[in-house]
């Protein structure tokens, strides 16, 4: 056996939402794509914007020389400065483009960015329900993830975070509008969070880094809006991609932003620079840097979002599927009939329906369905939903 | 000071390649681009052949459900199957798309492979001269680069390699056309290695593998054939990218293919294909995955690489410079007048001349020159290195 033995615990232990994703392929082979209802991963079905589309073929058929050669590993100068002054205009303090690093993904930029500030035995702090592979992002890097406990509504618990810090912490992780909840954390409760970072900060006598990630932003309804973060909290990092706003998931382009003033704000942005050579992949697809600053902000229509959560929320809620209504995201995070979140999931499956189970973001009892697909595939489901919860809910009676 | 003590190492002893590269955008910003000769970096200047830039807009313009949607991490299967496919052809083996993990250029496939294989403390050994961030890759893992010495021709010294592999050794990296002396490892020279890895495998009871890095196999001249590694050792993975092929560095779009009875075949790239979550890039570009099918094989035309080379090699040796004719890749590796390569690449340096020493290859008292530029920055470069060699070697009389 030739296998490296911690590689066991990769292939074994690995995000319950690719295990669905995988599972979904099998069954759709075995019994055809239009009779499988996959709701696990957030995979966008929906088209990028024309803009992005036009922006590719525009670039493609330019003349510009070295249009698909290596660049500075942060990425092209003109991507960060677009990047800086987008996120200069949303956050309310000013970026410049040093402070922006372009990566394949906000996956990538996470392990870049623990890569430059984590030393073996510092910990990390997340709120549950959270996105597994924080953990794996966290532990490359000889860190620990501690997770802790949120509030009913899924918003986070400060004094379960307070709890959790000590002077091993170097950073503390949101993900609003969260995956898998749909919650946004309100201006109110990051100015809270800021507040209590700062004090620990102080006590600690460590600067506690903020790391927001947030692909989600631009995926919110009813008006709902994403507070800032780089102007509630100095000492912050957000982190995010274009695979959600942009519908391009599979593109793998994303940056992250430090804040000017963060503690060795330039250092850690010429770490991660350097890193990106020694993971291997070293830069952000070029032509995908080149596309963005085309495409100017401009992103998917959330509304096409907002209906399909509304169907599906209306259906599940009349067959008596308890959730709180996301407010952002594709995502609904529901509590699981009968409370084993394992063995719903399997009742479901039982229906040709994939599901999440919570447990696979450290909240058992729950099961996030992800409703980026066809309308069609959400109604066509509503049948075996109602069976699984009248059979699980006989069966508990 | 937040930021983690490990990284001072990547940050300051990072690859003497990329210190030179972004010294060169340094010089070039002070002295003008035109200025500045800039022979520092492997970045491909030559464009892409027109079928890529034709096959990128044909898939833009194409009705593709889920066109950039996420895919399995290992790539699209019909990638996937081209791929193994076209190495049927070339390899003299038959390979399926199970043996195939699409990457972010063939760095990730190193890191990746690295990943599912080494144990804390197993080695990998490669001959010198060598890219540097094999090291990274290797140690990312807790593993060791063991460098052993070439032969005088920068060829394989077989008794160098058999006396440093040991029960701990877990695989032998080359690196054939080699970055960066240029020469190509002849099929008698494969045949050697791998009956000489059969042999240690038996004694040490450990399955060695072979890796092949491979990423300028289709840049070579005069005819020169690069034997194939598949059909010569079964516990063999061939990694490679389109980066130098096609042009295209800046994109990340590479490989890894791994010989169906290699030890773990499967399992291997099943872990692979499962970490490139945990590294945080989760899979290689979709565009650049399919633009590669429609792109069929197509290379760009190593003629024009020949033709400089050849303009360079000239001059170069008219002026007195000591060094092997590459037989392939875009470098001239080459004896440093006055055997000091880190002082003759400062001197080339007050000619406005960027060069890598040869100790960025572990490899002192030579220097690489990359001549993937204009022809014309290659003839107004030659007077600088007549006064550099000629102010060396008067010096040293």
């Amino acid at each position: 056996m030739a296998i490296a033995k911690h590689t066991h615990i990769a292939l074994f232990g690995t995000s319950l939402i690719r295990k669905m994703f995988n599972e979904g392929a099998r069954m759709k082979k075995e019994f055809g794509v239009e009779n499988v209802f996959d709701f696990s991963l957030g995979n966008p079905n929906i088209p990028p914007p024309n803009e992005f589309t036009e922006a590719v073929i525009k670039i493609m058929k330019e003349d510009i020389p070295g249009k698909h050669a290596y660049m500075t590993n942060s990425g092209y100068a003109e991507t960060r400065a677009f990047v800086a002054d987008f996120l200069t205009k949303e956050q309310g303090i000013t970026l410049e483009k040093e402070n922006i690093i372009m990566t394949c993904g906000a996956g990538a930029a996470l392990n870049l960015f623990f890569q430059a500030i984590l030393n073996v035995g510092d910990n990390v702090v997340v709120s549950i329900p959270n996105f597994v592979v924080y953990k794996t992002y966290v532990e490359n890097f000889g860190g620990v993830l501690k997770t802790v406990k949120c509030k009913d509504n899924f918003q986070l618990d400060l004094e379960a975070i307070e709890a959790s810090i000590n002077v091993q912490t170097a950073a503390v992780i949101i993900n609003s509008p969260n995956n898998p909840s749909g919650v946004v954390y309100p201006a109110s409760q990051i100015k809270a969070l800021a507040s209590l970072l700062r004090r620990k900060s102080r006590e600690l006598d460590r600067q506690i880094y903020l790391v927001s990630d947030e692909p989600y932003r631009y995926i919110v309804y009813d008006g709902v809006e994403v507070p800032p973060i780089l102007s509630a909290y100095e000492n912050s990092v957000i982190i995010s991609s274009y695979s959600k706003s942009l519908s391009i998931p599979g593109e793998r382009i994303g940056w992250a932003a430090i804040h000017p003033k963060a503690e060795d704000a330039n250092l850690i942005i010429q770490v991660m620079t350097m890193s990106t050579t020694g993971m291997g992949y070293t830069n952000a697809p070029a032509l995908m840097q080149r596309a963005i600053v085309e495409v100017n902000g401009k992103t998917i229509d959330p509304e096409i979002y907002r209906e399909k959560r509304d169907l599906f929320a209306n259906s599940l809620r009349d067959l008596g599927y308890d959730f709180i209504l996301p407010q952002g995201t594709f995502y609904l995070f529901i509590k699981a009939p009968g409370g084993d979140d394992m063995k719903f999931v399997e009742i479901l499956q039982d229906e040709k329906i994939l599901a999440v189970p919570g447990s696979g973001f450290n909240m058992p009892g729950y099961f996030r369905l992800s409703y980026c697909v066809e309308n069609q595939v959400i109604r066509r489901a509503i049948p075996g939903f109602k069976k699984a919860i009248d059979k699980t809910l006989s069966k508990g009676e």
